[in-house]
């Protein structure tokens, strides 16, 4: 939940001024995304999201991510399709930000998960996957296994203060990887981040991908490990194989896994468990004692890393060719 | 900001069932109000604000809030009509709190005010004034001067931890005004928070009156003096009075003041400056270190005080009949 910028309707006015969309009617902050400040705009044309981009996202990476948009909308994913500016820009200044307009997406997360939600999720981001093959520009992934050490370091022995033995199931997990981390699987543009949250439902239409803020150039199962970790346990972060069967099956028959792939799934679901434990980590100790908004628990993961570290086959996840 | 309770989409669409407003499309936690929960409800038949009410909010005090809006919203004002559910009921119950549907009000907060928003201001407030005039139900204004005493207990020396000698200014107003209270001015339902981010402005129509969850019975003319200290001191905190000659005469076009409500004016704008300094000390006063939601600070509404305190005649806030 985050709206760090308030938007004077005066500098609203002169920016969308600039575009086709017609006139403000409403612009509302929202309680979305977590690094931008994210508002519901309705115009004279219908409702928006405009976004203002905050310092911690890199400016550099916008035409990436808003291209990235652009090209999936146009290939068959419901995602949001940025509105360009009448000179072709779909990326402006508004507020001394970086900000831009994209469609508004109907649909709601779904909270209560089941096998349902967990089929249409993987299915989409198969999808997603076919549909970015062909978009060219590439985005190296800053949280994968590369950025993982430092991420561990910076937590260091201060992780057994959350946890007792975390830091040894870090660095235990980190050897480990080290070794069996693949790095020939098919690659291609990854979402990195399709969480509950970041998939609106709404029946009888395909569901809608939000949020493409952390996508990046990756192995594609690598998505899918992300994806099983975030869709697959239940309230008390044990593993639900009806879910995994669904979205892994799903996901399988909108883009058949490689043998290679499939292998492989059990190592990268322990280095997808892995990176959220540690950005959750990092997060979490550097919250000030007191703060209102609680960083989200980094213990979610250590449990799921715990589970896969006692996976040693892709069926014990539920599912097998 | 505020958005508490997060609804699950089974839940929401369950609660839809018994209104005819056709089913969600989308439903977003807003960044509105501090008291509830607010949701941007889209649904079939177009856009609504879903409020569930959360545990600040005295639930006896939830029928006036609707009854008064829809009393309003029928004599013209522009503001939330509460949605009724199939059985006639504008208050329903979700995710185990009471909660309301109303109409979604397009505009924008004045964000760079001038004497144009105050005029409107004044006259938005002054047809509110006459509009619930014959709105049968009482409620006592918990936060007028009966109250002030407790909360300048509260607060206590700490005041002076917030600002030098603010303790004293505190006794000495509440003293002065133990005197010169009025009691025999004219009364009615009062807004009693009419700030600027409750006032949506849309170019050619009258404004938006939204958040009527502070409206009780008192003084109307201290409903003035709220909205004086509110929109008409610039960002440095000194009175502006071309913004307070153009608030003040747009409400006596509205609605014409009395001479004695004239004559209390500074009184009252007195009396307003030490309500809000005082909830606001309050508030500043409970909250931990370090934390990240800062509330208001105080010391905005000490000089408005001191401002009024050397006010004797309505003509020094630039206005006389």
């Amino acid at each position: 939940m985050a709206v760090y910028t308030s938007v004077p309707e005066d500098d609203l006015a002169h920016f969308l001024a600039g575009y086709d969309i017609g006139q403000a009617l409403a612009c509302k902050g929202i309680a979305e995304g977590v690094e931008n400040s994210n508002f519901l705009l309705r115009t004279e044309t219908g409702p928006f999201i405009l976004t203002l981009y905050e310092k911690r996202v890199d400016r550099g990476d916008l035409p990436f991510f808003l291209g990235l948009m652009e090209h999936c909308a146009r290939n068959g994913i419901r995602c949001p399709l940025p509105v360009r500016d009448r000179t072709g820009e779909a990326l402006g200044m508004l507020c001394g930000r970086p900000a831009a307009i994209v469609t508004f997406l109907d649909g709601m997360s779904g909270s209560r998960l089941d096998a349902e939600h967990c089929a249409e999720a993987g299915e989409a981001l198969a999808r997603l996957h076919v549909a970015a093959r062909d978009f060219p520009v590439p985005r190296p992934n800053a949280l994968s296994f590369s950025g993982w050490d430092s991420l561990a370091a910076q937590a260091g022995t201060r992780a057994d203060s959350v946890e007792a033995g975390l830091s040894a199931l870090i660095s235990t997990t980190l050897d480990d990887l080290r070794g069996t981390w693949p790095d020939s699987l098919p690659r291609g543009v990854i979402h990195a981040d399709l969480f509950p949250d970041n998939v609106l439902f709404l029946s009888g239409r395909t569901p809608g991908i939000i949020d493409f803020y952390f996508a990046c150039t990756d192995m594609l199962a690598y998505d899918l490990a992300i994806c099983i970790n975030a869709w697959c346990f239940d309230a008390e972060h044990r593993y639900d194989a009806e879910r995994g069967q669904a979205l892994i099956s799903a996901y399988d028959r909108a883009r058949p896994l490689e043998a290679d792939e499939i292998a492989a799934l059990p190592v990268l679901c322990r280095g997808a468990a892995l990176r959220f434990l540690l950005t959750r980590l990092v997060d979490w100790l550097s919250v000030p004692e007191g703060a209102l908004v609680q960083p989200k628990d980094p213990r979610e993961y250590s449990r799921k890393l715990e589970f896969h570290r006692g996976v040693s086959n892709t069926a014990d996840y539920g599912w097998s060719r």
